[in-house]
């Protein structure tokens, strides 16, 4: 099974981060082309943004089902859930990319957006927790290392991202700065993370 | 040959999965954003209750396959029946999101979702059933467990599906609740057909 | 390479048949839905014509490179362009099912589908060749079995498909059925074709 | 690690790849067909020249990886930047399509393209020499054959795409059949570099 569930989260994660693109609309004719294009920043500015938080929830996902040494229905159920927010993000994406750039409408676009940030966080920590009351989890490397790291940079994460939440209220450019760092801030928890043998 | 149809059945699976998301419109402009976004809850319902299915199957693909000892012509065009029944489910999912919020059309919209819903079951049947009598199947483990739990858990399923369809032509919400209870008793019944030597 | 090569070349194929899908339009509002659902039997058609091609291909693809011994950059091109005939497939599909019910312009679209559907015959027979003069074509399974099969059926395979052409001409449903049985045809011959090694 | 690194990229390109299609639009009604079609030309020809410089990348990628000994944060997140620039050739693509034939357009429209065409060279150049300092290449085979190869290659590459650009102020077709022979160029240096231990 794992080798199958392993194939197929990885082909939702690679389909939905090249998904991404169609989000960037061709401009209409009869605008100027150059400055059209140059006009496009929102959608250029949330495709990189959420590239790379979908590229690093991949990672995630890759030592997480590394210390699972056990699949069952419910941690099937849970995964699935899990692809579910991630094959998600085009949308909010598309709404950011069209709206940030309109003074009225870029706040609440960027709150959803972030809303929809967390919910990978809140599956994989579904995911993590199931399988640990389960008793699916390589224990031995998984007790040693990663609870308390989940403790640490969780909080850090949960709060970075109600930062983002806050300042799209008042200044939605800063909410996607915020979120970009938040995506290289569990990049390089991730790349710590990742256990010897997962090399 | 199974390694490679698996690993293009998995494609498809996650592939069709993926493109659910491309049925979530971002609202027009001139819409009030707030009130946009929660209007779009059948897009979400209809992505929920998709995904959920089209993930289902793919578990379900995984244990018709582990019984699949040998391949052959008739039972690789069955096998791509079923992926056309999985590719295709992407457009009654538009459908029921684009008409479940309209009193006049929701009625039509859910029955057609539901017997869209019908054609994988269909197909695992003709796949299995041609399977058997090809003798390709594991028998051993098949004949212990399998055909009487297909007897059992297809009817209930065929039950489930068919109150949905009648619940659409009254109530489609209520349907569209039966159709996701569906998948969850299928993703619960699979969980337990699946065999010792697939986990 | 070659695990790869087939991994990358899977992947178009599951993705390419699995964007059949996006040609088929949700109705606009205002148009009853029943009736507009059954009005997109040419969608249906090509969805489910096209559909069963590209599952053809791809395991007549799985054939010939089970032949390949080796690749070098030759047949890495000669690969490329068989890739972007079938990936071009959508196209002719959504052109097929947008005018093929309507009566001055159902010709031109099937004689434009029946020339994009040969094309990845053209591409196959380019690399099997390619690929003979080079050596890297397991020579003892292919001389005994395979040459003298593409022969035979590539020249009734051919006449299919210029039967096809020229039913277009006067008669589009026609050419499409014939299009279908084209496939079935392949699909017998392939399944035939297949080694035993590659079983 | 290396193994899902290459699925997920593999998955990446396969689908960058099979999106381009989308960016060839049905003709609208009211046009008649076979002139439409034909009309379409310059969707057809940025559709092979995309399809060719995303294939010969994913070429590239294959021969990189191979170099590639050890993974850490540093090289994820490179891989991740070349993967965006590749998932991002689809839109160019459509941006190239749309404007080429349109005088006053095609000029920016193919300086557009040749930009985007240059990200991915930066990215594996970036991969390369992070992980070269890093000391994750497989320094025998790399060497001896490659560094060479990178300045030569990479000089004459960069002053095909330059001429492409060029060539795009004034003569946007010219500037297109530039792009598409910088990627057979890379295709044969790329075939050439192809170490005999990955073939």
């Amino acid at each position: 099974v794992k080798g199958r569930l392993e194939a197929f989260s990885d082909g939702v994660f690679a389909i939905a981060i090249t998904l991404l693109v169609l989000e960037i609309k061709v401009p209409a004719h009869g605008d100027s082309l150059v400055p059209a294009l140059l006009g496009l920043w929102p959608s250029y500015a949330a495709y990189v943004v959420s590239f790379l938080a979908v590229g690093i929830w991949w990672m995630a996902h890759h030592i997480v089902t590394h210390y699972l040494v056990r699949l069952d229905g419910g941690s099937l159920f849970l995964n699935l859930l899990l692809l579910m927010t991630i094959a998600f993000i085009p949308f909010p994406t598309a709404v950011l990319a069209d709206r940030i750039g309109r003074p009225d409408e870029a706040s609440p676009a960027a709150v959803f957006y972030g809303l929809a940030m967390a919910l990978p966080a809140l599956a994989v920590l579904a995911l993590l927790s199931y399988s640990r009351r389960s008793g699916h989890l390589r224990v031995e490397d998984y007790d040693r290392e990663v609870p308390a790291a989940i403790a640490r940079h969780g909080w850090i994460g949960a709060a970075i991202n109600l930062m983002g939440i806050a300042a799209a209220l008042v200044a939605p450019l800063v909410a996607l700065a915020i979120f970009a760092a938040a995506s290289v801030f569990w990049g390089v928890v991730t790349a710590r993370w990742r256990p010897a043998a997962a090399t």
